[in-house]
């Protein structure tokens, strides 16, 4: 919905003349990235970056509450270690950056930059596990990882991403998947209730899931385009890695024992999906919760004396309430300076001139719906946080909404191709295995599994094999 | 001073014994960190990196206020962009880590693994920088840097360490100079504020300033056994950067002009200081307010039904004035209990039986001292929140006392040389060049300038060139 009262921008492309365009465009325009000299590689800019340092103290907390410790481990990997876990190095081989020269020499053992830690985190495991008295271990590690990919996208892909990846041991299997499921749940909770992003959760099929992982669970998110957003997974690894690596603890049995194993993330994707859920054609449309700003204060009539002092009252007034909020004093105009902040997604813009001033009142401007209201200066206090929880609220509700009305269940493949054409997720019985997934991809022009939904009803049959339908799968066409 | 109430650690090195191996035995056996497998680099364990957040929590936080902004840049740089700038190559180029390969393909411009980011920064700002209008830039990232060492020591020097770079543009060199004066006090608060170690704060000499900089400010801190630890420098380094990667903006004169740069770090270093200034023969000592763990419950007599519930009670509590306490419940022994806790160092112990409970006390150790004292269950939420006041500023009135105490003037090479045997700061007035540190360091057998104290009076004599005096500096021998 455009907000019709706002100066329209016309530095970006319409979001649906050309969505990879409008992306790019607010991606620049709201100065969230820029693209480095670094080949595939980003600069994270100061307001691009906020958000993530929201999205870290949120999810940091939550793992936390879970017994989750943080720790850092190299940022390399020697290969002779890495060769270890068969499944796991054909998985990321093609992707790596290596490191062959150290202060001037030749490495014996060449380096490869981190894709992903299950490596090092087995490799420490096999140091500091040894008895059922060093379980679990829950550990966590916030740092970047590289992986060397030929076509990028900001914060969708690139070569090098942030993100932050639990890698935990456990003595029994149940602890594990429990552990991979509790993690699942703080990154639905982190779509809910910070990012107003509904997902759709559940497993991965055998043929999307993580290399080296014996489940992988993920949550999938709906862009405004009708693609599909893989936005954070989680693994239950088994005791591969742990065999392979040597890790045995002493258990209560007196026995030796292979502890079970799970490993999580999300990353500064994350990002790419509030842009293209929320987003708009006057830019970036942020929810309140993860806004670095939340608030932004616009005087109109700047250069009467009484209003800039007012303007800066209830900046006061509200900062001490612990809200993000910014007078704008700039000498641009107040059309300007509403193109901008809408550019930049601030949830809720207050507008303060000397009539209102005068019958005590602030014009009051919703980013995401363009809505306009009146506040009142005497009652700011109790108004703003209110209203920006509705907004918080309203935003998680649309975007529900779009999610449910973008679902539909087909039964062959025709069916699906058509519908995967329109957009959304389409969900189908089929028979589950990798080799219909590949014909399904092929026939559909790209549609892939997101995940499962439920087990197929008994006597279904899938429409690709003619044999027996296992599972019902949310199939759609991903980023 | 030894905790003599305590069981004796035996599992480390005493501190007078060998310094250097008691270090390493604190390291391990406090557990904060683990040697990994890729050679020259370590694992950040969860005591050692919960220390680390509270570094980046506190400094952040300053940071912030003044008005430095988060972004993240790429972890590598590629080798044509590095050879820009003359000096700081140079500087970085022997401990190099070099990146060949990436997606299975020879780089035709190989990548360095980011030792410092003097040169992404001036590449970021060169493109994002046009107008006095885009001035200043305060910019600062967390990350971690590799720097090809031979030979390691644990947070101390690494091929790997944790640290924050702020990287900063600005019209004037006065404001430029201010922001690397400010930051210098933010560093020096770090110290003061939070780990309760005093530093010497100053200029560094021409011949230990930063590759690239016009002027470098050190905090330097004086380690337990007379060596110092230079622990966090701000650089101002001039228009150097700016013109070698042609940064100029419009300014209010509407001409060009190169902007003055400034770039500042602490790192990971800052846990090695505080090991080496407070621990004891009994492991680590930590301040209170850095402390992940800063109040320890330990139940005596933990069979009797009442007392675990008392020390939950009191947990719960001091919980929710925001202390940082634990219950150890396990099933060792209170004396095993105190030694664990001892060797971490955790700042106050409070113990809790039968006899205590029935009388409404609570037995409180300070780990710094091992003074013991005893406090009311009834008033605990005053007193302990006080305690640890208390002792934070103890542990710094200890640490600057012996900091003073170990600062001596001399006038010429041989007492220099000589009060340098002995360990501590060492002020002489001399010339102030290059050549004249270079043979002190060869007559001294490895004494530095650590900064510059102040100007010599007029007509001092330097005792190394004969020449006329310009500076009085600490020398000191350093990690």
């Amino acid at each position: 919905m455009a907000n019709n009262n706002a100066i329209k921008n016309e530095a970006i492309t319409g979001r649906d003349v050309d969505f990879a365009q409008w992306y790019t465009d607010v991606c620049r325009k709201a100065e969230l990235m820029d693209y480095s000299s670094v080949k595939g590689f980003i600069d994270y800019l100061p307001y691009g970056y906020a958000i993530w340092e929201q999205i870290q103290g949120f999810a940091d907390k939550k793992f936390k509450e879970h017994g989750t410790e943080n720790v850092y481990l190299p940022c390399v990997i020697p290969s002779s270690l890495f060769n270890k876990e068969k499944e796991h190095i054909d998985g990321f081989a093609p992707e790596c950056l290596i490191a062959k020269i150290g202060g001037g020499k030749e490495l014996e053992d060449p380096l490869i930059i981190r894709p992903t830690s299950e490596i090092l985190f087995s490799d420490l495991y096999k140091r500091q596990v040894s008895s059922y008295r060093d379980l679990p271990k829950i550990y966590n590690q916030w740092c970047s990882v590289v992986r060397w990919e030929k076509t990028t996208r900001p914060f969708l892909r690139g070569s090098e991403f942030l993100w932050q990846e639990g890698h935990c041991l456990f003595e029994t299997e149940e602890e594990a998947r429990k552990n991979a499921l509790d993690m699942l749940e703080v990154y639905d909770s982190i779509g809910r209730d910070l990012l107003a992003i509904p997902f759709l959760k559940g497993r991965k099929t055998e043929h999307e899931k993580f290399a080296g992982a014996i489940d992988t669970y993920t949550i999938e998110a709906l862009m405004h385009d009708g693609k599909a957003l893989q936005s954070g997974t989680t693994h239950y690894l088994g005791t591969g890695f742990a065999e392979a690596f040597g890790i045995q603890y002493l258990g209560h049995d007196n026995k030796l024992h292979a502890p079970h194993q799970t490993s999580w993330g999300v990353s500064t994707r994350l990002i790419g999906a509030v842009i293209m859920v929320h987003g708009d054609d006057n830019g970036l449309v942020l929810p309140p919760r993860v806004a670095p700003t939340q608030v932004v204060i616009v005087p109109i009539r700047q250069q009467d004396p009484t209003i800039l002092p007012a303007c800066r009252e209830i900046e006061a007034k509200l900062k001490a309430l612990g809200v993000r909020v910014k007078v704008d004093a700039s000498d641009k105009t107040p059309g300007w300076k509403f193109a901008e902040w809408e550019m930049k997604g601030v949830p809720l813009r207050l507008e303060l001139g000397p009539r209102d001033l005068a019958e005590g009142k602030v014009t009051l401007a919703k980013r995401y719906n363009g809505e306009k209201l009146t506040g009142s200066i005497a009652a700011i206090e109790e108004e703003i946080p209110a209203l920006l929880e509705a907004i918080q609220e309203e935003m998680y509700q649309k975007a529900k909404a779009f999610l449910d009305s973008q679902i539909v269940d087909v039964k062959d493949l025709d069916e699906l191709k058509s519908a995967l054409d329109k957009g959304g997720y389409v969900r189908m019985a089929y028979d589950g295995t990798p080799e219909s997934e590949d014909k399904i991809k092929a026939y559909t022009n790209g549609g892939t599994a997101r995940c499962i939904y439920k087990d197929a009803p008994a006597g279904t049959v899938c429409p690709v094999s003619g044999k027996e339908a296992k599972v019902i799968a949310y199939f759609a066409k991903a980023y």
